[in-house]
């Protein structure tokens, strides 16, 4: 349905039907027609926002990615730039002109109607409380009534939308409390708001990580949030949804770092630019694995005395990679979701520890046993009088590289976050590369000492 | 901090000093309480939640991991788990209940004050929109004033909190809109609500996934979402702080799939639960790994003639891991999100393979000038006659392989999903593995064709 809306609104717009394109899209959820944007070829994408009414272009270029976004706007002139603006939220305002060329930004900013507020927005780092929050928000005094307050919701309805709650702050805008909707409706039009509002509140201070923030939102159930000054002075809120953003995003980032892709990589990312973004991990890759190939070098003496060994390669690589992965994962996500203490690190330590020393145990078994098997069946032919000792050798340098690996695995990440870099890192190509390296040295030191 | 009031607990718990543990945790948010619990010896946390009153010890085990709430709650008679769950919210009961163990559930169940509503819940699968609702709604008739509408808030405001909106029903309960409550509060006490109403409304089927939910709850930023069924008659309402709960949980998930650890591993998993959830990727990895070193062994006598191949295995690996994860990544992710079309699979595909290009012609050029290096300051000594021809298969079978990991890599989370399988998969071990053998197949045939 969406491709095919997507091909009469191509048609419609290169036929230059203003008025018919107008009406397709009136209905549209504003995150469904950016969606759809972002699969219209560029010249078409263009020349619809620019045909949007302010209200709903404001709306649909504020969920646009940031790539396409800039694009679009690029050749706007700064009078359509700061109408779009204006129609946004002071955050949303702040983001997409923190986006935009700085020559651009410079000449957009003094224009708007908030341009204070989102100047100072704009100050905070992107990824903070104050990167989040909106200045937009109802704020009344404890000594109005219930009445004086529902006036002011009424006052402030259509620049603040949606409403959850009514903040309560002193004459030095020092925020006191909160009033819920649902509470403003059930008190009687005469009570002092001092009477009705609640006066313990979760906030944050402006300069809170995003990570944080979404972790309060989520433990608290909350749906907005405060955002107040060291002297708690109320500057703005925090709502759900941009927190519900933050915490996908992370996710994304969590993957891509795992798996190495670019951090800001998208469907609709260059290939040039993914290919600038991937490369950086396959050259790290590319490094660890030509030291691994150096190790195998100078163990060619080894090799050269039985290349049988040569064949369990990739079986200490997968393994060494498989468990730190496994390890270091848990470790990343413990630290991520806060339920991970300090004083608890030598429990996880010594906990990775044991399940590292079942399953290497359980895998060095399982692998003689499939070496004799796969030998018996012919499939494997090997020297028969050695056979035994070789699997006895294997077996035993994938226990210990099992459990080094784990070990790596679990204490890289809390070693990371101790000093200030994402763990989740440590789950994806630097780990198993380093990990591959220990394994294949730990491999042939136990393969020189048993089996030759 | 909360490790000292952890061990102040553990003291006042042991010490049988109950009144004193309850003035401790009176003040603590329910959240943090479970989570202070998860950190106690399991003897004082079942000491301490059987001391809780119940609101308060309803809210707290409503915030615990479903494993230790199972073990906590096993010892507690029928009558304080029923008065437990009477104490919570529809859906968190249907929950709890559903994770006990049959025989306690079946016992509970009649004796719930919405004994019918809690058995209804339980009858839709945890991760759909019926698992994740709650039957607690105001719902008012469209012919009522808003004054009738404020006062069925009032009459419900202790069991249905918080409150975002006002549904209107039909007198057959049959969904027709709904009315935010700033608009309730704002419109004159005597209009219709039929005058004031939104008729236009996004709700789910109580069949629909959970990730479909948040999915939709995300895009429209939505803070509650009714649902439906298919008559249109409304059955409950999502609240934003549940599917908040399910993006996270799904990314979890799939950050268990990519790193193959256990999918319900948690920092509270027993050793030998979390050994056993690893062991079956550990042994997939293993398998693979088997058949990689079949491959080596079926090549023998290309290393007995040239042992110097075997030095590049680990590069070889590396790179067909390394770029098979990072393009599947992104589809994953793309199908994730719902950002990528169906139509859209063949530029997708294109896109990969000249990513793959750009990046194996970039990273054969930069290992050939790297083995030049090694050689000539003496760290890699090779055959002089034979190193350029060795740099240039090794880089060819580089090429082939990243193109060809990179194309399986976005290829078959597709397939996966079209055949209804979590596409994560493809991410974690399964696409490694897979990789790793195509990889060294690639290698041999190419340093076959052109080293020997």
């Amino acid at each position: 349905m969406d491709a095919r809306l997507a091909d009469v609104l191509t048609e419609r717009i290169r036929a230059g039907d203003r008025e018919r394109v107008l009406a397709l899209v009136s209905e549209l959820h504003s995150a469904d027609l950016a969606d759809l944007i972002h699969h219209l070829p560029f010249a078409d994408a263009n020349a619809l926002v620019g045909w949007l009414h302010p209200e709903q272009g404001a709306e649909v270029v504020a969920e646009l990615d940031d790539e396409l976004r800039g694009d679009l706007l690029e050749d706007d002139g700064t009078i359509r730039i700061s109408e779009l603006l204006d129609a946004m939220d002071t955050d949303d305002a702040a983001d997409v002109l923190a986006d935009l060329p700085q020559e651009v930004a410079q000449e957009v900013l003094p224009r708007l109607e908030d341009a204070e507020e989102v100047e100072e927005l704009l100050a905070y780092h992107e990824e903070t409380a104050g990167g989040l929050m909106a200045t937009e928000y109802v704020a009344v005094s404890q000594d109005w009534t219930v009445a004086q307050a529902t006036e002011e919701v009424r006052r402030k309805a259509i620049e603040v939308d949606p409403v959850y709650v009514v903040y309560v702050v002193d004459p030095r805008e020092k925020l006191l409390g909160m009033v819920p909707l649902k509470r403003l409706l059930l008190a009687p039009a005469s009570s002092r708001i001092s009477a009705v509002m609640d006066p313990e509140l979760i906030s944050v201070d402006p300069h809170e990580d995003q990570e944080e923030v979404a972790r309060i939102m989520e433990r608290y159930d909350l749906v907005v949030l405060p955002v107040v000054d060291e002297g708690g002075k109320l500057l703005g809120r925090i709502t759900i949804d941009d927190v519900v953003d933050v915490i996908r995003e992370e996710a994304e980032e969590d993957i891509a770092l795992m798996s190495g892709s670019g951090p800001d990589e998208d469907l609709s990312t260059s290939v040039l630019k993914v290919s600038k973004g991937r490369l950086v991990w396959l050259m790290v890759g590319l490094g660890g694995a030509l030291l691994s190939a150096l190790v195998i070098n100078s163990f060619q003496a080894v090799l050269e005395e039985a290349l049988v060994l040569a064949m369990f390669i990739p079986v200490v690589m997968a393994m060494a990679g498989n468990a730190g992965i496994q390890s270091s994962a848990i470790s990343v996500q413990g630290l991520a979701s806060g339920r991970l203490w300090p004083g608890e690190l030598l429990n996880r330590f010594a906990k990775e520890l044991l399940v590292a020393l079942v399953n290497g145990i359980v895998l060095s078994l399982v692998f003689g046993v499939l070496i004799v098997v796969l030998q018996s069946t012919g499939i494997l032919v090997l020297d028969p009088g050695r056979s035994l000792l070789l699997a006895m050798t294997v077996g035993m340098a994938l226990l210990a590289v099992i459990v080094l690996a784990a070990t790596m695995g679990a204490v890289v990440p809390l070693i990371l976050e101790r000093m200030g870099i994402d763990p989740a890192l440590a789950t994806g190509p630097f780990i198993t590369t380093s990990n591959d390296i220990m394994g294949l040295v730990v491999y042939f030191l136990v393969a020189t000492t048993l089996y030759l």
